[in-house]
């Protein structure tokens, strides 16, 4: 494939199979879940986003050139901040704090299902183990983030009066940081997979990650949504 | 705590938390499943299985002395068999062919769910990562098999009409295996978990293992059972 199929066939896979298309996400969209369905959700998307620093540690690590690594640093500025209290891990918990969950509680991860928890284990282990061209290819599902974003802040701000602008304000700097990542790393997949073998690898990765995702909003659903099936140990609102 | 009030805390866990308890485990042996939602159980249990042998490698990679890897090899042996077509893998395929599933689709792993892989993988990279106390301990579910072997075997039997006796020919030897291997691993863990902290790592290990048996049910749950909700790319009856 040309760069351009590659993209191509990149991006059809998010059309069928990025969580923006699941009914959780419908659900949260539009206003139809209570306050303790919001809960639990944000309760274990701290899970994924406390990990997301320690994933991009993990992929840096292995990375072989100064240039490769000052690009990836970005990454972990973004989330973890200069300072105490700044990045998207910090600003995920403004939000858990506005819904009203105890930062400490939060921040245990205690609460969180055994099924975000693999999820997320399965996502850093990815990135740990197999081939550097795959574990960035990974990260693609940041081509289809600033669509959902857009989707999941106008719509929790229209129909839940319990968060505000302030709550959501992880979301607002993702939308230029997103684009910025997906770029730098749409380039490399297409510049370094040339083989049908390679680019297999490439669209594999994006169908994993995209699983990641997936069977995190799986797991929400068959837990908090009714009839809700929570497991032992886990978050009960 | 004493060895026997350890392993009264284990066996505390396991009648809480173990996956008999589980709504798809009832309706498996209760007759309420059809055959294409006891075919997704049986294809994802598959991925289990499959995997059993490469954990319990990886295990044995790490133990430091022939006796320990003497008895730690035994379950190779039982899940791999001497030759070709025996051991628990094979056998567990006899159970997929029963069911009219082809053999190398179940094989491929292809309509496994994610949430299925991710919680076997979670079980795999759990005994790479861990002490080999843990990666011992989370093998401590073998102490409440045999009770869930029974009821499944003599349930199914009963309601299914699509397998007999020789389908079920997983579970047979694995009545002997079991409490064998739970009695090395039980006394393992009683000799080397002295201090609190590792008692307490134990414990820990076995609900973790728990974790990864319930949410494969709730996984399946979800996906196969009214209203199913199949994730993409997973096996579709």
């Amino acid at each position: 494939m040309t760069p351009d199929a590659l993209e191509a066939a990149l991006r059809r896979i998010g059309a069928e199979r990025y969580h923006n298309l699941h009914p959780f996400h419908r659900a949260l969209h539009d206003g139809r879940l209570d306050r303790a369905q919001v809960q639990a959700w944000a309760l274990n998307r701290y899970c994924y986003q406390s990990h997301i620093p320690m994933k991009d540690a993990t992929l840096l690590a292995r990375l072989p050139t100064a240039a490769l690594r000052r690009a990836w640093r970005t990454r972990l500025v973004d989330h973890d901040g200069e300072t105490q209290g700044e990045g998207g891990v910090a600003r995920w918990l403004v939000l858990t704090d506005a819904l009203g969950l105890d930062r400490s509680y939060v921040e245990s991860l205690s609460g969180v299902l055994p099924a975000t928890r693999f999820a997320v284990e399965a996502y850093v282990h990815f990135v740990r183990d197999r081939s550097i061209l795959e574990a960035i290819a990974s990260s693609l599902t940041e081509l289809f983030a600033p669509t959902i974003i857009g989707e999941r802040v106008s719509g929790m701000l229209r129909h839940y009066d319990f968060v505000d602008r302030q709550a959501l304000a992880y979301f607002t700097p993702r939308l230029t940081q997103a684009p910025q990542d997906a770029a730098f790393a749409l380039a490399y997949v297409c510049a370094h997979a040339t083989s049908v073998a390679e680019q297999d690898a490439v669209l594999e990765a994006l169908r994993f990650k995209c699983d990641v995702l997936w069977s995190m909003l799986d797991a929400l659903e068959h837990a908090y949504v009714v009839p809700g099936h929570i497991p032992p140990g886990a978050f009960r609102p």
